[in-house]
């Protein structure tokens, strides 16, 4: 049976290749696009849907979108978040045109946050954070769901489009909660095509599948607006400091948030999960295991941006050179270093917000 | 089993008493409310949920609101949809504040009229066809669904207080696109409340009740909102003229459509089920059972007023001394001069329909 991965879940996918195999991905190839980035080159990125047209509009030059959303419930976000907003930088400097919607409706319905809090929130933290972790803001479109008619009208017409068994196919299960998210994201996905048909990809984590699949199976109803069915790109998620489950804010202990006071994030790292071995000894003789370190993978993912340089710790950690007390200091000054421009660059973008382009309704 | 009754069937419903058990409503009591208009006197409004509310808003001379939808997919309604539009009145008549909603989006969704079409049949049309038919167009505030963003927060948010089998045990079944429908409704009947905390009338036929109960539940779910639970209003529906089912557009040989040309509902209503006997001997010995008859229910809802005028066609028939045929010929003439009254007033009303009130969005 296929595994269903549902978007509102908190599992860590062991299987990747099991996952790409289930649902019909294609394997990433980080040889489809010009100079991949860190976490493309990396294998983080790992899987992707109907990707040949985004490389062709990348080598051709023709206008596409990359997309994403920003749920403002939260007063932070955590560690994980980064990756997709690297992908949407990615896809900026490769000529997309960058959509970020605020999910205020999904925090007003699903988490009780009043729409005039959530659009506070989004524009004193979220939106700031987005472009602090790499965003260029003169490509982006901003707009929130709230305000967005079309969007609405979009989901609105797009329900009547799939009966429930479909939907339960796609998400395993079904309520109308979730069917009006859904849907709404649908809506959500194919905007951008209103203004210019074009086609788009959404760099998400495995989760966001499903929706992606409804978007597709949607364009496929709805034949006379010609949208262009979606690109997805997924990566692998940040896994938990204790190796256990993906990064979440549900489990604080074992998640870096963002931002996060760095004296916290310190002790957590510190109890990190390594590859280590039981003694320093038995790690000198035998070599530890990075590939079941967490700290060695924030640095795949995250903090180390030279393919050499993470070569080298993972060499030195196999041979039984470097102790794991030794990398989670040096993985703390990395982190520190990060934290701190982190927080600068929330704090310019935050005095510039009000210059960014929102779709006017 | 309790019956369900679904609002996309088109069954009639034979034993109304047994849906007023079944479905826990109240008995409308005409002695409720003052002055009680022709369909109230008569039983054609059979029931109710929560009126004394609405009653003692009436006499206190308390606000209350009564609401209505319109749904611009057709270009013409049917005979039976007046009566709406009288319950409509009559609360006006006691003070009440009516809103007109209409549903382009589901017209949309469900009909493919594309939002601008169906603006523009309602303001052709339907809102004319209202006034028509009675409504008081000083003390209406009309809206159309796909710009009233509140209404569409509101689904958002309700569509999360529901589970799927809620949703199943009301309507019966559930799929995505009714599940839209349905929580867009609850907004429209609750919207007024946004406005001004008042309790507020539904009139519809009973096939809508599923909406009623749902939109109950979700004001048990909200109770910060302190939304009033909306009270109902029932009413029997017009059967068709075959007497075997409710009048509906999709059988148009025994539906009377507003606006028809005349010599085509003459020909409809000549050949409609009358409670006559076999032979013309037989009917003046025996005399008719008007209680059968779709002529005498066209009489009784809609076109004699008077209840003295009425009850001597009822004694007459019952006397053997009205034949069917001079019957339906004098229906015909009161057909005839309500159908020339009706195109007058479309004519009247459409010329005006700029000076409406409108909620600006």
């Amino acid at each position: 049976m296929t595994k269903i991965i549902d978007p509102w879940g908190s599992e860590l996918i062991e299987d990747y290749i099991k996952i790409i195999k289930d649902f019909g991905l294609e394997t990433f190839d980080p040889n489809l696009f010009p100079k991949p980035n860190r976490i493309m080159r990396r294998g983080v990125v790992f899987a992707g849907r109907d990707l040949k047209q985004i490389s062709k509009s990348i080598l051709e030059k023709k206008p596409f979108y990359v997309l994403s959303g920003i749920m403002p419930s939260a007063e932070r976000i955590h560690f994980g978040n980064k990756m997709v907003v690297e992908n949407i930088r990615y896809f900026q400097d490769q000529g997309a045109k960058a959509y970020i919607l605020v999910a205020d409706m999904e925090a007003a319905a699903a988490r009780g946050v009043p729409l005039d809090e959530a659009k506070q929130r989004a524009m004193n933290f979220h939106i700031p954070a987005y472009i602090a972790l790499g965003l260029d803001p003169k490509k982006t479109i901003f707009y929130f769901q709230s305000e967005n008619k079309d969007v609405l009208h979009m989901g609105y017409e797009f329900a009547k489009k799939i009966t429930l068994n479909e939907f339960k196919a796609i998400y395993g299960s079904a309520d109308p909660g979730r069917i009006m998210s859904a849907v709404t994201q649908v809506g959500d996905i194919l905007y951008p095509q209103l203004e210019e048909r074009m086609p788009g990809i959404i760099p998400v984590g495995v989760d966001q599948d499903p929706h992606m699949r409804l978007t597709r199976d949607v364009v496929d109803r709805t034949k006379a607006k010609k949208f262009f069915k979606p690109s997805g790109l997924y990566h692998k998620y940040t896994p938990s400091l204790n190796g256990e489950a993906k990064m979440s804010k549900s489990k604080p202990e074992s998640c870096i948030e963002l931002p996060e006071e760095f004296s916290k994030v310190k002790k957590k790292l510190m109890r990190a999960k390594t590859g280590g071995r039981d003694t320093v000894e038995e790690q000198k003789e035998k070599g530890g295991t990075p590939e079941k370190c967490m700290i060695f993978e924030l640095y795949k993912q995250h903090l180390i941006e030279d393919d050499k340089e993470l070569q080298k710790i993972y060499d030195d950690c196999k041979a039984g050179k470097l102790t794991c007390g030794d990398d989670k200091k040096h993985c703390c000054d990395l982190m520190e270093k990060f934290m701190k421009d982190f927080e600068k660059g929330i704090e310019t973008a935050r005095n510039n917000v009000d210059k960014l382009n929102f779709v006017k309704f």
